[in-house]
């Protein structure tokens, strides 16, 4: 039940602190892979963001419930089922499962966080999870994980998320390695999807939710897929304090480090979950400036962002520009409609509110043909700027969604 | 220029003081039509109500400038170019359309009306629909117009959309027709596509102004299908006193008959734009109970009518109510999610926030197979209720979208 030694060599995925087991427990059909255990080093703090959404799933009320203690020595994932709208069941089940690993692992219960992914309101066949965490326990290992565990954690995504980030404090190493699913059901409302977040700095629980919070703000948040906003997003952080690094607020430059290397591991899964997303085939990124507040501009692109004209005018490489200014008109933000300006990567499509004089719609069609893609929105109100990232609208997200649970 | 003699017998269409004339005047492709005239006799009220995004058609701010004077003798609607962020020279384009009909038919300038529908941003060709006027003037006719005068409106409908109303006051009857055009970019926000309403009654602007808003907040606005607000939604409503009838405000009884029809003529126009939603298959009604107040329950009715991962489902026949039941969750109304029941036609499926004890799925799968399905949810605060009607998201929306101008 002790770390094993970080492999020789300079391995950047190495993040001392963690094992790792996945295993098929039998929720989702044709023996996929659908259950994750990590366990944890004593002392290993954690922070956590949650969906806003008002119905949750019961592992988001236990993991709150946990939280404020701020110790984490196991978490359990299961993909196929959300655990969501099960009622005292539901609950009783989440907590049977953390039970039985706190029993296994010998660790404080309150101390193992978990979450579920999947359909909703399914019944939770707690039995199955259960059955297979003692085999688990025995498999936990810490030799290159990372790809098992975040293909354990799947639904509808195309493929596994995985990021990393290695940075020096006075010429020690932090390493920190971020796993997340997701594909639909993504619109920002806090914390968007699953996310797990491991590190080996030594860090407090407040100041490490602190910077857990800011970072999903800067991300997480800024992906819409669909704008629906799920009843069990979870992003937990970790820290397991058994690199070689201390991280003290006073140190300003180490948290400075500390917090760019969070922020790009949450932006890359991020930017992983819209480029998975559900059917897309294009990744699109939203740019709004002249803001008169952040919250302007977040709220204008994600309105773009979640335009279903906009979003197939992508998918049919159209450069109907018109649905994206119509979007910002139904924002809800107020415009000075005449400031307005829109551009297509660096083509400009609309000036001074109205069709950029010399604007060609060849320019325009040679933009949305490309698998990437800027719409930056000038609103001329100000100096204040966000972005947000979307995908286009296809008929694979039809197909995915009309017949997910077959 | 004076109104022909209504055909002998009870022609329920037959509404007095209007002459009607359509042709293709080659916005359109394929030589479709694409223009309507509307002549009113003088002394025909008006009434409108338009949209409310910030980015609004030529059309539309015209309309807005000569409401107040209340009076109509034109109406001249274009399909096939929405006169969108095309600056002053899209103003210039509707002004000169309307100066040209004012001449042509001996009318005051602010008495003609127009509206336009279409791709938003393109250059309006003002010179094609200018060319037409002159035949459409020589062509107006009242000889059961109704048919052509929907179909010159239609962008991606699939059908035409006519409806109607007759009763009577004092023995003596009211005539009421109305034609709508809409099939995607529908989500209630005052007012919702283009719609037009006509009748023989003679009532004040102001009357005929307050009965209009209340109709199309109880219909129009209970419409969505993909939950982009256009810049072109116009609801006008005419009255040409022609008919047998005055109605006054103060009988009631006669103006609540007025009310009643109106509501129906606009409510069964919003369900034809809902039914022929753009690759809708199934027509969807959600009705919130329960509510603490009628804002809460069609906010809520209209998360759910707008979520992406409802609609496939739907499309699906999916009785992946867990979709319902998070949508609920996120519509940022407060919610006591242990008082949620949720019901699919009469089967219940939540009841107390978790699924319903007997719920067996062969009883969703039946109804979701069915083309029309009622949701009901009750939140279980409150004696309000509001009501939506949307339609499934299907494979054929994306087709539709991605290639619209094409």
């Amino acid at each position: 039940m002790t770390t094993e030694a970080p492999p020789p060599g300079p391995d950047p995925w190495n993040t001392p602190g963690f094992r790792f087991a996945t295993c098929p427990c039998g929720i989702k059909p044709h023996h996929r892979t659908d259950l994750l255990l990590v366990a944890m080093d004593p002392g290993t703090t954690v922070a956590g963001v949650f969906t806003q959404n008002q119905v949750v799933a019961a592992p988001v009320v236990l993991c709150r419930e946990r939280l404020p203690q701020g110790q984490a020595q196991a978490l359990i994932v299961n993909s196929g089922n959300a655990n969501v709208a099960n009622g005292p069941q539901g609950m009783q089940a989440a907590r049977t499962l953390t039970q039985a690993a706190a029993r296994l692992l010998a660790v404080p219960e309150d101390t193992v966080f978990i979450a579920s992914t999947g359909v909703i309101g399914e019944h939770f066949p707690v039995e199955r999870p259960l059955a297979a965490l003692p085999k688990l326990v025995q498999d936990l290992s810490s030799q290159r994980p990372w790809l098992q565990a975040a293909q354990a954690i799947m639904t509808t995504d195309a493929h596994p998320k995985l990021a990393r980030e290695r940075f020096l404090v006075d010429g020690q190493p932090v390493h920190m390695v971020g796993i997340a699913k997701g594909a639909g059901m993504i619109h920002p409302n806090m914390a968007t999807m699953l996310s797990f977040v491991f590190t080996d700095a030594t860090l407090s629980k407040e100041v490490l939710q602190q910077h857990l919070r800011h970072a999903v703000n800067q991300t997480f948040n800024r992906a819409i897929v669909d704008g629906d906003t799920s009843t069990n997003d979870t992003v937990l952080a970790f820290a397991s304090g058994k690199g070689a690094v201390t991280l003290h607020p006073g140190n300003s430059t180490a948290m400075t480090a500390f917090a760019t290397a969070l922020e790009s591991v949450c932006g890359q899964l991020a930017r992983m979950i819209v480029a998975d997303g559900e059917g897309a085939t294009k990744f699109v990124t939203i740019e709004v400036t002249g803001a008169s507040s952040q919250a302007h501009a977040r709220t204008v692109a994600a309105t773009v962002a979640k335009s279903p004209l906009v979003k197939t005018a992508f998918a049919g490489s159209d450069p109907n520009w018109g649905r994206i200014l119509a979007a910002v008109g139904y924002s809800g933000v107020p415009l000075q409609v005449d400031r307005i300006a829109i551009f297509l990567d660096q083509v400009p499509i609309v000036a001074g509110g109205v069709r950029a004089p010399d604007y060609q719609e060849a320019q325009g069609a040679a933009v949305m043909a490309q698998k990437e893609i800027t719409i930056r929105i000038d609103l001329g109100s100000g100096q204040e700027r966000d972005t947000v990232w979307t995908c286009d609208l296809t008929h694979e997200y039809i197909s995915i969604n009309a017949d997910y649970r077959s």
